[in-house]
């Protein structure tokens, strides 16, 4: 497996763009993004489980009943949701995309992203298509991830390689994260293409396993959005035989998937809302995977640790705090906790009680823009990863009056 | 019902007393608290679900078995939790107060708040003892909801008395609130007198009512302690017959103790760390309490909600947001919002969607120090009320280096 460039257009087939059309007031930022591939494409998606759901989820919930699309329409700025007219808009974006490009309405992803209950106006889509279409290209990447960002310091597109059934097939992403963020279906904003040939069915399958271990595991705030979705399109034009199976190369698939999608949530992660540094939880020894899972998410979500983290401030009572209030079976008198980083690493606690420990190490340790708390359960074998951020006064700032 | 004065010496037959025994680097608040009762009263408690339990907690369950106690000693500064010897030092501190008074040691209530998983030093309380028990008083209340407060701004007590039975009974509280605060046994900790007579078996029932709508509907941060903790001693003192099966006279008092837990929660919330203002939910119409209660917590806990309140910014989209991750059964499309003050009430979404509204006048109503988002379901007829605050850069600043 190999990390390449590139971002979605990296797989063989994808073009993409991104302009500013006018929904957000900040000309220097693109806020339209579109993403075609050449040919039609194998199609899974994931999306929130929040109850209000954004007008486009429902518009590509429909149009992806019949597992296929081929282009990927996106602003920002505004989300479309809870609006009278949602639904109407959001299949007018799709008609705009058909419109330009030849490709089918019904095989276009359509997708909204900003601010909550204020109409979308349709006006600068209408008008920004025409430069949007023209700038497709597969240098446009970098561009299509700008202009999904919202509160986003930086443009998060990954894309990795890997030889499956003799064949070179890629796999790439760009997502949009920062906040309103949280495990039960993290999936904010992800684009991915790939041009392995894959079936709808193995697809969908695939994408379910990958996004359980990687963007289900991320949290920024404990707010799971309205927009959530993440799509994934499968251009088959590496070559490579259709993988409508399990067996080997359907492992390999996922594997490169799970690896892109790791990037992803390490990045939106460390990019979360006024964020300055990533907050890894590595929990090992738990009597099973669901137990671990619980306990790491537990950790990356408590408020009390995310602000002692921004202070570098090894405050680890707080970690046994929030292992102890999650939902699961487990003994917390066996439990040990390290904290580490590319600095060093060191033990706070053991079989629940505290250890003596340098607390100058200990800040040197948390000091770093990646940080990781180890919790051992000493129970068991499974394992498991969450990712989130400290808790900062930008995050306050940011939210404190987004809607201006 | 008749608010009085008082706090916890406000029934009759208990005493109180507060000083500064040296836990606490800061010489001009009090740190170790005693409430004692001239009479052994029955007794009972609620405690964190937290796995991680204070020591303290394991100590005074043991003492409450019997339903039966006559002091509680609460230091603050150092929470006794995550220590090997945090059972021995528990232990000691009720000794002492057995030494110093001539309560057995198994009629103690032991407490302690402050930082987890720093070696309890028990010398300033050995000591600070004969101050604090020279300090006794009916007028010692204040001391003592001073010396159990840690990031607290404001002490907290309250009381309120009725006639039940034909007599004037009393019911007074103190607690200390602030952080680690969350609905799942926000009971921080709280300790509340009464010179009614109740059994220990009714005071049990009373007091697991009166928490379930009061502080078990308060959130500040989504971190539920390991040291919460809520006791109630009955004295009897005020001459009514005892409370010993349900009825009228049981219905009053657990009205009154409800009104006083009521006062308290709504206090707590108001002074949670780094808070500006008192964000209350209101839900109605919904098709059980359960639900409604969900919903009403949802609300309070969404950091995004919490941020924009800050800033008194009316950005509704987030109710309906933190309502649709609300895991229970409702209709999302029948939701209506409202946003209330004592500056007047202003309708900011009508059946799930947006409806135009003055900003001006919505910025009048969130600027002041106590606000209310409204929420009515529409399919039913049960109701919930859940108290927060809102989250400001304090929240971070006061978290980020807690423990120097």
């Amino acid at each position: 497996m190999k990390i390449i460039q590139g971002g979605v257009c990296a797989p063989l087939g994808f073009k993409a763009s991104g302009v500013h059309c006018g929904i957000r007031k900040n000309k220097s930022k693109e806020d339209l993004a579109l993403l075609v591939s050449d040919v039609l494409c194998s199609a899974a998606a994931v999306y929130t489980t929040n109850k209000v759901k954004g007008a486009p989820i429902i518009v590509t919930k429909a149009h992806l009943e019949n597992g296929r699309a081929q282009a990927v329409i996106c602003n920002s700025g505004n989300a479309n949701t809870c609006n009278i007219d949602g639904v109407e808009k959001a299949e007018r974006m799709c008609a705009l995309t058909s419109e330009y490009t030849g490709i089918p309405a019904q095989d276009v992803i359509v997708a909204s992203t900003g601010v909550i209950g204020q109409v979308l106006p349709i006006e600068p889509i209408e008008g920004g298509m025409k430069a949007l279409v023209a700038g497709l290209g597969r240098e446009g990447a970098g561009k299509a991830a700008r202009a999904i960002m919202t509160t986003d310091t930086v443009a998060k597109e990954f894309a990795r390689e890997d030889v499956i059934g003799g064949k070179v097939v890629r796999v790439g992403a760009m997502a949009k994260g920062s906040g309103m963020i949280h495990p039960n279906m993290a999936t904010l904003l992800c684009f991915v293409t790939t041009d392995a040939a894959v079936s709808p069915r193995m697809l969908d399958k695939a994408l379910h396993a990958a996004v359980e271990d990687t963007l289900n595991m991320v949290s920024i705030d404990g707010d799971t959005s309205t927009n959530d979705m993440l799509t994934v399109m499968a251009s088959g034009l590496s070559g490579a035989e259709e993988i409508d199976k399990e067996g080997e190369e359907y492992e390999k698939f996922t594997a490169l998937l799970t690896a892109v999608l790791t990037d992803i949530s390490r990045a939106i992660a460390k990019d979360g809302e006024g964020a300055t540094r990533l907050l890894e939880c590595k929990v090992s020894g738990a009597p099973d995977i669901p137990t671990a899972k619980k306990i790491a998410k537990s950790v990356v979500c408590s408020s009390l640790l995310k602000a002692a983290i921004s202070a570098a401030d090894a405050n680890w009572g707080r970690v046994l705090c929030a292992i102890g209030y999650t939902d699961a079976q487990f003994d917390i008198d066996k439990i040990d906790v390290d904290l580490s980083s590319k600095a060093g690493s060191i033990a706070v606690c053991r079989n629940g009680s505290g250890v003596p420990f340098d607390e100058d190490e200990a800040k040197k340790i948390l000091s770093l823009d990646e940080v990781c708390v180890r919790v051992n359960c000493n129970i068991g074998k499974a394992c498991a990863t969450a990712w989130g951020c400290d808790l900062t006064c930008d995050y306050v700032k940011i939210n404190a009056d987004y809607r201006t």
